[in-house]
């Protein structure tokens, strides 16, 4: 590497930011049953301890996501929370409300054909905006599972406009500064059709709800083979892109740990942003979070893999020659614009990663780090008697 | 079947036409050849007889798409073919420019990099819409192949807002009355990105069009598994849809004969637009038309199959019990909706097409009709010097 | 319908039985949850109850499908069991093993890196195949969930080779007559690679297993776009087709009830049985199995719908004119052919099945006297108390 | 990287051999149309020429696949064929017999239901194998399109019988030391079934055909999501594995040039091949093959670029520490297993594959030294007037 591109690579693991969830941390599972840990975390302090620790090893996880449902089920003093969280070196960050869980969503929850159940799920966003203000949170994530598993069981257009009424209401609520993301998924668990099944749904109920509303791409929710960095350049052409739910999938939604089955993918997606931040001069306005559910690996060892691959791949995206690719593209130099991203790609910036680290104060090799730190045998001690009990969806 | 479902299968067959592709009766083939028929047809007067054919037999195909470079390689003598469709029964219908055959569309024609080829491709489509109005064709339908083979290799934002530029001047040559149909498509001929690739890039790009921009469906060129008559009836919410190319698929762009693989699929995508009529009172503005390869069955044989399966599958969704259905989707009785979609699935509409045929004059079964008369052995001798000489794309 | 299409319908419900699963009237769900049913079946004879309803309402389904784990957790007391079932008009059917639940089972079982692990899935294979002699059982049906999430982390060739010792030590434990049916499924819960992914895994570790070995077909289990029916076919030429575990799918194993997404293809993957047995004039050994997990449907209503599903599809499949289609496919004629497929499918089988119901003295509507009889308030009574607590996987 | 990863490599590279197909230097395209090249080749002697160029530069292609309809429509004079791959510096590799392209085979070539046009098929065959020993080739390698568009239109279990006889009757000609490669394809051209639709199919008809028969992958031939090493290492432990034809897709049979989609996928097959090789301590005995269309970017050009990133990744696959890739698998460390695949991914191995051309006398970037050599300025010149002339399927 050049020194200019490791200090392209330095820069931007500067202002590199990913997002913890809270539930990464706790037991998850398939349908077929969970295999839990020992040390899995059931409350939230146990949740902020552990993301703490995956933020002091990796400096890149400065704040960490929240279930309203599975972390702040009594609404959350918020004061408690905002100490617990500092105690532990890390921030509240987006909020996520459960439309799904509470056996009333049977048959959905903002295209419920019930108007109490739509009222209920209403009100439940409406909380989980004044939670997100009371802490300081920018973001509310909207994911709904709301669908239906047999042609001619629900009525499609009809629940499309009850979910512009239910967006309409929740972006009402918003603070100043704050945004509604809208999430889209294709199906599951809902396996006729989706209510949000797409990026255009997506987008076209966002602009319904108000301004401030965006998408939000979880990279595990596409058709097979669609083209996501595509949809990642429109919704950025659009100014529509909100954030991301990372993680990787080789079948269906499989939440896998990011980059581990396609990380090609993955720097295709980083590099359509820092090709748009390239090309107009301003930063993309654009939340990074995990969103995987490591069943078998442990769960703080998986999430530092996850938060190292990330940094790897957004390091390779950063030391693209855009502009030798922007001409090649021009002069349709197929196989000299490929090259550009291929070389990128190609090159080991493991080193530069180091020597950042190293330059933070943090550990070589944070995984390695982890494992020397006995902190994962404590809490398997501390936790084994409950860790059982408490779980999240999946 | 009770008369009232008969009254409503013979209301339904009385509105229900489906145009013809005068490309769909010449010889066509896949990348790996063609297995040229000797009754194809090459001319247009050739393409119009057997059109005209499959009106005569079915009543329900007054029409004819033209492709502008294979039929109206001059622009045509709007005259002229307005007096060879007369004369074997039919009329000009949808417009269909060609932009992607000519060796300059290599990189694309909106969306190419070098504005010559951009100013040719949009001359084209002026052109085209200035046939439209001479033939008096009220849609022109717009299929783009622009997209690319290779990461990197195109600049993805920076063609979508060529395609704004475009379609805006293509929409401004329209005359009063006429439309614009955006054609989405996942891949192939483009096998990393496609620039218009699904019904969300299509609706966007036509919005930016005009106000007389619609999406065109085709039934083939969605992601496996997605769901087709969702996206038909939010394109019917979004008063954003415009028509059908209709074909059947099991793999990919397979251009089969219409309901040859899901029958199912095809019934509800006509109920989704029987049920949006009953609820909103007013008719659905939508083209239906024919676009399939059929490489290996007779042309006019396919193509009386599937206008025959068209009106089987079109008079199954006109006898759902919907006010039934309805209710039972606001009750969340999910087998009770259910099985109104499948009890008119199960019927046989079958003897009353044949009444409804009778009424008309026409022959009960259009199939051994055409069996019987002798024409593809007539054209077969007539056109064996010269069928193969002809041919289009695919 | 002609008589002799009557006839064949009659003939052919007459020789039609599809086992149920017993864990289809338990409680199931997603991995984001289960909507509980109070209604829902906990014990061996509850469940044997419900399906008795079943089998007396629709006179197809004399056995039911017992899963080792959930019904016979101490292994079963096998003159009890036969005496529950009669007692409900039923008989006990397949013997399923569990393979998936226990942690132990985190790595797999038969391809576990741990021999322990192995040996402990062995005997629990030779457990099951204990409890299917004593009950009188023919079939085990084995599914695995054993695979790996992640590239790299498991040896597939040395699996392998673990699964063909395990199959052997399994088939080794048969008694005359007994068969050991071997599942395969692409992906879930092991989202990388499945140790027996497909057909052609499933085939050659049933040869490498012995001769009582056959494949097993979800119809749930496959690719997107695979030709199902083409498998069968193949499976019945090699003389290694055991029998069916039925549900439908739109996008992964979605497990909806029979033909409510593609009722073409089931009536394909039938004909062509069939077929089979109109050529080689012998009897297809196959054993048709539901396995479903209709989450939101009720649970007897959804397996009532099912079995009155699959009686029509087989019908439909019983009337097609086989030696014209023969005679048509050796002619290569295409539209002919499949307008055999095509006319017996239009045709509508139901009255000619209420004819068969009511001669056997069966209610013409069996989910109607199903929703006359009172059956599912009563047991909703009964059960109200205990039906959350039990429940199956999924 | 170390020494002993450098030593790895360079042994890795030196018996790293892929073969180019003939038709790879010729103008193919899309069914939508071909866009032709000036620099195409037309006759044996340019293709022979334009392979020679690529194994000059990158002395890793010394062998050339050869088509008999194209290349040896004559069936070929020996001799002449040998010195004229002489001259350029390669020689003739695998034999590719078409049996797809006359109009005989509309329904088919070994499926087809006319036992003539089996006949006819089965003695290209033959004639293909004679051509072969005259070549000394070893390999060769049957594709077929055979399969049907519509449901009933063919039998497939009959279909299957045929294909039995013909390949026996093709196995029967072998020479000794000569093998039939037989390959699958899910779809396309044939889009309903085909008759070798997945490796399952291939390897059953490949042990019917004989001990010399083996089975080809063609990494473009597979379902959406399907695990390619898994099947490569079943292939391997079967001892069924005869080779490869390398190309990358995205969506389907998209033929785009190797590794440009997914590189981690193809690194993953190389590595499954590597480990076999390390657990058994014998060479796998198969064939690499690029089977590519580049239909935009430069003939040559892609090939270079293919063979390079081939090298490159195959060199990667070299490096994973394997003992402790066995060792964390075998106790189930999952992230640690992970990690040797990835720590292996992302070591950047360019500089030694520079240091290995270097010592071999070959120029250290290939493709640069292409773009300075004038080769493609000269044939352009050459070939202008006839290179539209000559053109392959696709």
């Amino acid at each position: 590497m050049t020194p200019q591109q490791i200090a392209h690579v330095h820069r931007a693991l500067d202002g590199f930011a990913i997002e913890l969830p809270s539930w990464g941390f706790a037991n998850t599972g398939t349908r077929f049953g969970k295999f839990t840990q020992p040390a899995a975390a059931v409350t939230i302090g146990e949740k902020f301890s552990d993301a703490g620790q995956v933020h002091a090893l990796t400096g890149a996880c400065p704040t960490v996501a929240l279930h309203v449902l599975w972390d702040l089920p009594e609404g959350g003093d918020a004061a408690g929370v905002h100490a617990l969280a500092r105690q532990h070196g890390v921030r509240p960050g987006s909020i996520n409300p459960n439309l799904f869980q509470d056996q009333r969503y049977k048959f959905g929850s903002f295209g419920n054909p019930d108007a109490e159940v739509r009222a209920l799920a209403r009100r439940h966003v409406a909380d989980s905006v004044a939670i997100a203000t009371a802490l300081e949170s920018r973001d509310v994530s909207l994911w709904f599972a709301d669908g239906s598993n047999y042609p001619g069981t629900a009525n499609i257009r009809q629940r499309r406009a009850w979910f512009i009424e239910g967006l309409r209401d929740s972006h009402a609520r918003l603070t100043p500064g704050q945004r509604l993301l809208v999430e889209y998924k294709p199906f599951e668990p809902a396996f006729y059709h989706t209510d949000i099944a797409d990026w255009g749904m997506a987008l076209l109920l966002a602009r319904a709800a108000g301004p401030a509303a965006r998408v939000l791409v979880d990279t595990g929710h596409h058709y097979q083979s669609q083209n996501i960095e595509q949809i990642v350049a429109w919704l950025l052409a659009e100014d529509m892109l909100g954030g991301f739910h990372f993680n990787d999938r080789k079948y269906a939604d499989d939440d896998l740990t990011l980059g581990s089955i396609d990380p090609y993918q993955v720097f295709r997606i980083f590099h359509e942003i820092a090709l748009f931040e390239h090309e107009t001069g301003r930063q993309a306005d654009v939340a990074f979070m995990i969103d995987q559910s490591h069943n078998l690996k442990g769960k703080i060892e998986a999430m530092i893999q996850t938060v190292t691959v990330a940094q790897e791949l957004y390091a390779k995206a950063a030391i693209v020659d855009r502009q030798a690719l922007l001409d090649a593209q021009t002069r349709c130099d197929l196989v000299g614009a490929e090259t550009r991203l291929q070389d990128a790609f190609s090159t080991d910036v493991r080193p530069a990663i180091v020597a950042w680290r190293q330059a933070k104060g943090l550990p070589a090799d944070p995984l390695a780090a982890f494992h020397r730190s006995g902190y994962v045998e404590r809490i398997t001690a501390e936790r084994r008697h409950h860790a059982q009990s408490g779980s999240s969806y999946a």
